[in-house]
């Protein structure tokens, strides 16, 4: 990564033999959330409270994990670190950390293998106390994240997580984290298949195409996501993040080709935790671009393990 | 409870001494099921699933618990009874419980007490295996709600969880289920409270008066919130499923004053079990009744201790 913002820590927790895992985002002093579900097959918690309008302004974490539905668990034992920390929202009796979360499916032989709240907890430690800047790739929420399904996993290449900075004008940074386990391809900048769909000789089938052909697309249901978060320290308010997510989400249709489908849960959270100065339209610009780079590292770069 | 549909299992974890539960809505072979969260101060999972369009049709059981965020870890502990059993979508290599959830405030003392996994499980172990009819009052969901909270702690009433029945035209049948722990006065049917904020001579101080009036609400944040289910074995599609809940909002708005508001995480979530035919909005305008009912059920029937 190449630059970390005031307020964010990181930490995956991995599961390397069963490949599964959990990335955790804490912002101890609390972010401006928001987030965009766009994709037809998604897992999530704590997505309600960040719509404009409701209460709730600031959250302290966010989950990205494998474990389909199961994985939801890991953000309680967040929770639970948190907690133990003091960190979350003051309600007079107790603190209660806000932690939004989404899952992706990766499951690989039944419902037993996925990130528990130990797991969760484990993450959120390591974010807080860690001392080496986070991995990328085959770990956390990427370890057995998966790309190119429509031929079924025997076809389907390895995803990943990746992180993609960029500088703004004015001194800001936003940054875009993805978490990619697409029914569809990935692409390059130009257009070309990175990652995705194999045919038997090797070569890409693309996974388009085939819909267009007629390819009577039979993914198991709900076994395909991509995750993503932004976080920025240029000021935004509730409504703006929310508005940063889905514009995120042109990033996501720029890299993976189809995105958003019904068999994807596609998610994207946005988080502020600064208070510098920069046009609106010039940070979703910068973010919808950094995703598209977090996308393409996600199935290229890092741990490949 | 007057009468139990078919394919409809619930089952209560209390922790009397903590005045905190759960409370778990079965629904082993699948429900159609849609939500509605209406107030600004909510805590939920796996509600974005329930959106019409999105791939998921049914849901497998409703948690809906004490706690504050804590208490959505219980709908982890009702995943794993669920998965236990073999219930949930098929994903080929698992079968994935759908298990919506929303939690309610009733934190006392620090943030270590609260239903977890185990009590979740628990729960829908009772579901499943009781042989009582379930106890309504101040159980499960409704052990530790309070209702009236604008004047302080020390100024409010219990709540509880209620239940009420509508028969239909056709004979179909829909329930509704209240845990109300409302910043709100709950009100009779002629608009008389029934249970709310008390002056320190025991009358009531009227919360509405109170605010009109000009008193400055300070409540703390995220501490009230109505949970709801209503249940029926009239056919719906998702999306009507999401309507009924919506309906169903007006059975709070005649019950409850004020209600929804910035401090209210106020949820309604919807089932279909059934094929029976009835017209769509005979089972709104009944919901929203039974709704109101099941409300004044909670703050005066069952157990009160």
């Amino acid at each position: 990564m190449e630059s970390f913002l005031k307020n964010l820590y990181i930490g995956h927790w991995t599961d390397k033999d069963n490949h599964t895992g959990c990335t955790v985002f804490v912002t101890p002093e609390g972010a401006v959330g928001g987030v965009d579900v766009r994709g037809a097959a998604p897992g999530t918690r704590e997505t309600d409270l960040l719509r404009p309008g409701n209460l709730v302004e600031r959250v302290h974490a966010v989950v990205l994990s494998g474990g389909s539905a199961f994985g939801l668990e890991a953000a309680c034992g967040v929770m639970d670190c948190l907690a133990d920390r003091g960190i979350g929202l003051d309600v007079g009796v107790a603190r209660v950390p806000i932690v939004p979360s989404a899952v992706l499916f990766d499951l690989a032989d039944g419902s037993s293998v996925f990130p528990k709240k130990e797991a969760g907890y484990a993450a959120c430690a390591e974010a807080l106390d860690g001392r080496e800047p986070p991995a990328w790739g085959r770990v956390g929420a990427g370890a057995g994240a998966t790309v190119g399904k429509i031929l079924g996993m025997e076809h389907c290449m390895k995803g990943g997580i990746g992180c993609s900075c960029a500088e703004l004008p004015g001194g800001a940074t936003v940054l875009a984290f993805a978490a990619v386990n697409a029914l569809g391809d990935v692409l390059d900048e130009n257009g070309s298949i990175l990652a995705g769909a194999r045919k038997e000789d090797g070569s890409f089938a693309d996974t388009q195409r085939l819909l267009m052909d007629g390819w009577l697309s039979r993914p198991l249901a709900g076994t395909n996501t991509t995750l993503g978060l932004v976080v920025t320290d240029a000021a935004m308010d509730k409504a703006q993040a929310n508005r940063l997510a889905s514009l995120a989400h042109d990033g996501y249709a720029r890299s993976i080709r189809p995105v958003h489908t019904q068999n994807d849960g596609d998610t994207i959270f946005a988080l502020s935790c600064g208070v510098k100065q920069v046009d609106f339209m010039t940070l979703c610009a910068a973010a919808a671009e950094a995703m598209a780079e977090a996308v393409r590292k996600a199935v290229t770069e890092g741990d490949r393990s």
